[in-house]
């Protein structure tokens, strides 16, 4: 069986075969990386994934990247298009990107690793049918974020051993929940590997930038709620407002948008998604060109 | 030309091929990492590193690791005596041990990536010489470690960017330098991979635990203090505390002790090493049946 | 002579008699509570009150609070109408609720205790009418405000003796003062039972909700500076804006709005009340059917 | 049927009527409270206790309580005397202290509210004999110890909503399981009501009293260690320490000392109780004149 | 030779001749400066200055300070016109302030010490020409600003050793840097007299006034914003903020607007000054009837 | 008349001639100092002194202070004879030092300013013999001493504002009260210019050195009460100990050991001086050979 293609240090090889070496330096400190998706095989926001790749790389300067976002541009596309016949129909695929500092022993040192490889979607589409339709369970975790002024979350790291503490945490209660860390100061940052929104008296609120991600859903979203006139608000949240929200909801590129539909035990006042969940998730959908919700059930429909 | 073998999931495989896949969880969010070492090819505290390895992976539950620890002792063993004929004449080397996740994707998960590797340490004895004879310098850096209630220091994790943005800070100031990591309260903590000591008026101080690695030879310095009646006490230091030091060092697996000739610039009172430096070097080279220092310069001198 | 009827437990009955056990779960580890008030009889932003109420319950999902929000408020104006008669003429009530988890003791658990009774305003006019004329003295104390991640200030809970602490601390000072707490980081909060306000440039700044109760009196004043086009802003204030505030003024159910003469022994620099808090004074009385300050001074003149 | 007798206010009466009145500060700020327990009808470390109320009131200068600690103990003697008569064979009794500011409003204002009544502790026999022979689950919650600078947990306060959610967040995971509060630093603080040890290589290990109760078990804990020669330590501790512990217990004026058998999920590596934890409960056991868990076992079995 | 007039304690005299005693308050606890400037011998918004000097005292009400600012505003004028003629052709000068609370020892106190004097700027045009030309070198440092619930930054105070030591820091790294303070959050605050402000996306950033100086300057900045319709922001900014902007620029009185060339060794990725950077200069000069850069560029090449 | 003279930057001048120009980096930043004082003549510990001035200058790298240890008590010595003659009999005198970077302003910049002087003790006895007879009283404050990373308590800097906001804090609710600081995390760290001591169940504890100056008769009294047997601990202590302590005692250069008679408004237990406190005082009078409480008193008695 032939096997998807990645990019890996200036070639293009078999996945299989895109391997570090265990002395590389992600395996003494860690990398940075990148998720970004297609939708119907384009990629979405690829521009926005880029750019933050380069932000992240920006601030550990000991990374010595050469490339530049056009050729990192350049070379997602030659990837999408080197595997477009290994995804199946109405599939898409995320990419990934990671970059590290090289080779940890050696004299003199060796370049960055850097590598892209595509992960298709739809073997996750029944449990994305499932939050679409049933929305998730968010806790409330005892691991906290890291201060920015240890390592800003802003950059998309590998250093996220948090992020596995405080998803076991919550599936100790929940096997179906996310979990929702506290920054030290005990306000709402965001769970692994997605930010969140909640509405309160038709106004949009997410936690701000001091200990989060910047995802880019969550740049999108902003983004439509000014469209829509939706109201919204950066600022610091504490547990109380989650208890008290009309709605939650969870952002990742991955699924884009799924409503929660417990928080920390209690259900949420009204049916999923809320109103305003659901405004979001129809102007996503326009923005992408593609049913976020009605795609995957569609496809797990067929599935069944 | 020959090459080391690496043990990797099971098997004894060269070293270059030793390998993990792009989609571990090690490039997503982190796994744990040990390092030991051999003097005359003896390991050396092995006991305790494998302890530590485990006292790791207890505290990151959702490792599934498998082995026991006499199991991991005996392929340590195995791993080295398989590469006994690759070390040069009176070398020795790191045993290098990686425990990761497993597989980011895939349903059912993979058991977890676990690997033991070698690095001879001669090639470094050249620069470990020039810190024994010089001593070494060291700076306060902006960068602060990480607090328990995010990710605990204790474990020996590989999510540690920001060892790499201390040093990177410190090497701007003086390219040999080791920098010096406070924690959020401003206390000093650690240096990237290496613990330190300080005297003053004959009394050996260090840090607590409570935002930093449990280093061997960190406990190994203590239990020599206390063997030559030197009181020692375990604290929280500031940048203040060491500025007045009548003596500093640094200890490290590799390379067990080194003397701080200079503290942000200040040059220390007392020609290095300092009385107790000294005591404690020749004290671990007891233990270890290996004059740390003098084996050093011995081996730099023949190759010059 | 008859009494007053209070409701507890799902029986209207003597105020006298409305007690709760000794093991009740309110003496082991505290309760809800909440006030309202009634101008000229008429409750003040009942269902707002009665909203908070159930906010404050949803955060403390241990108290199994079985009745609506409707149930409440035809309790409360059960509990008005029962009472009507005891109040003398232009006098008017506070309404009291309070919310525990039952019996500490005792299997099964008991239901919660809830009770709601009134408490007649006349009796503190004097007071009052004096804080409305000659304004109040506002005090810095040492004790800080209890952060949000142990237990939110926004929950209207009974946990605070703090607030006992700092009424201590700024009376040994002036036995007229009201004291201002601090958060941990050193920003404003909140005093005892009561928010604050000031002004500076024509301008209104209060704190972020992140330590202290959303008043509701506080949200009026936020609501009527949007209709009186007077800019406002929550804010992290430190003692340095108030000691340089053109305006000062405290807020709580009870007396609205009171002005601050003296900040930290400092007399304000213009007359009491400052244009602004004079505004809201009127645009509140408006608001209430009932002029705040002038139905105080009045009565207390009849009283004299 | 007869029932027990409580002190209140001065007077001795049906514990059923002992009652505080709904406008009592207790339901607006909250108070003190102290729990002690007899051995076979002889009230154990009576002196601390009480002594410990005094220490809880010093701190609360506002409440003013008139009397000294040898009429406490004289009224402590006095009721435990008039409810001996209620007392099944060989039950023994909690001892309840309150003390509250008085009535809220008022003027002049009341003098406090004191009270002090009986629990007899049979009726929980069942459950600490599981807990004595199954151990307990500890798991670590997300909701933080408040910090000394707003209100100190020395202070034996009814300011403890925090314990209830930290309660709720536990017993969501497992019923059975105490939950463990860390403080805003991440240092572990206490359970609800109970304070913890740990045992690693044969050192007894509790927090420091920064953020948790002077708890007199866990004080009787470090005198019968320093008796046995077993080295103790009150310290910081972090999540960690305790996933590396030997052994666990928890300590409680109730039940004395009851073995962890697991910890945050993981089974405590070796069988409960723990050589250390086992020696402790003998050592108490003999200080009490009392077999703290054969006596539980036995009372339990004969009631099967 | 003649010398420049200083105002001090209420004479005008030889500034050589301004001298506070050695056992000054300042000399133990620290007082309050304040630093105006001329352009083209016009106070550049003296009022404002004075205002602020006034703000400071507000919060140190143990300095007696008993002028009008209408009296410091005429003192300041005299001072000016009494050194006019020692001003050479082209200069303008710092006017400079100083407040303490008078000596420390003697009984009864004597009053406060105050001073003005002049310091004429010319003297360093050749720095700042570079400045403006090349850019500056903004670092990142270890030492933290000091919390305002210990001494508020808002206050000009002299307890400013900080100041030093972190421009020590980056001078270290570059004589020519500037030091980049973050508070003890790890938020950026401010330089060693200097504001700064960051552009991303047209859009304009500075840190809040929660641990920096409410610079005049960068009040200035703020108000030219919005006259040039720039949107702008008072946030809390990260590092990473900073390694990804588009402009930097730092801000004091001598000096304006400078554009900063280099972020912790980052070069800006445009030309200096960047598009909005000059738009404030340019905006700034037409405020100050002053072109703040070519006025300096032309001084120094007369010069040269 | 005569009068006494001091050091000033390398010359012997009348004392009311040591001043410091108004734009020495004092009046901007702050400097280093120091006070001894001496016993019959004597200086006391004056090498501790002169060593903690350097230790406060050795974290202060920027201040070039060129002289020695051994000049810098040469100098003093000199101080001292030159003033002799102006102490009244039985009187002695303060050694201040001071050091400072130099002027503000000026290329090259100038060398440091440093000087010494003396003050005569003995005005002050009235005042110290009242604090040695009837004790003084401590209060807590809301002002918070300054976090170790943004400058040191241990340097003995002229940062100190925050001490007298502090002590007029204290003052406004008794005039002869010293001000007891927190730290930022609620620990007691200091009075101005003074440390203190509490006893507990006859063990002797103070503040650790993380927030708080390493006062030479701190360091005394702990010496003292080793010699004495009296067990003592630098611990992280809180508000309640010390409204629980047997005795507290403030210790400074000028007085050595004074005891306190109330705490936040709690009369202490035993009339002062308590058993340790006054064990304390004689000791330390011995080592002085000087009785410190009765020579004052003496003083005093002469002269009334």
């Amino acid at each position: 069986m032939e096997e998807r293609i990645c990019y890996f240090n200036g070639e293009y090889i078999k996945e299989s075969e895109g391997k570090i070496h265990i002395s590389d330096w992600a395996l003494w400190e860690g990398g940075v990386y990148e998720v970004a998706r297609t939708y119907d095989g384009v990629p979405f926001k690829l521009k926005e994934h880029i750019d933050r790749l380069f932000n992240s790389l920006r601030c550990l300067p000991f990374i010595k990247f050469g490339l530049t976002p056009e050729e990192v541009t350049d070379i997602t596309l030659e990837v999408l298009k080197r595997n477009e016949k290994y995804l199946g129909p109405a599939d898409d695929c995320r990419i990934i990107y990671g970059v590290t500092r090289g080779m940890f022993f050696g004299d003199p040192p060796t370049g960055p690793t850097f590598y892209i490889y595509t992960v298709p979607l739809a073997a996750g589409y029944k449990r994305m049918a499932k939050w679409y339709q049933e929305g998730t369970h968010m806790l409330v975790v005892s691991t906290r974020a890291i201060p920015p002024q240890c390592l800003d979350a802003k950059i998309k790291h590998t250093n996220r051993l948090c992020n596995d503490l405080a998803d076991y945490e919550a599936k100790r209660v929940d096997p179906e929940a996310f979990a929702l860390m506290l920054d030290i100061n005990g306000f709402v940052t965001e769970c692994p590997r997605a930010n969140f929104f909640m509405v309160k008296d038709s106004k949009l609120f997410t936690s701000r930038l001091t200990s989060c991600l910047a995802g880019i859903t969550r740049q999108t979203v902003l983004e439509l709620a000014r469209e829509l006139k939706i109201e919204s608000s950066e600022t610091d949240l504490c547990v109380y407002d989650l208890y008290n929200a009309d709605e939650i909801m969870i952002t990742g590129t991955s699924y884009a948008i799924i409503p929660v539909s417990r928080f920390n035990g209690r259900v949420m006042p009204t049916p999923i998604p809320g109103a305003i969940t659901g405004q979001l998730q129809s102007a996503f959908s326009k923005k992408a060109h593609y049913d976020i919700v009605q795609r995957v059930l569609d496809y797990v429909q067929t599935k069944d």
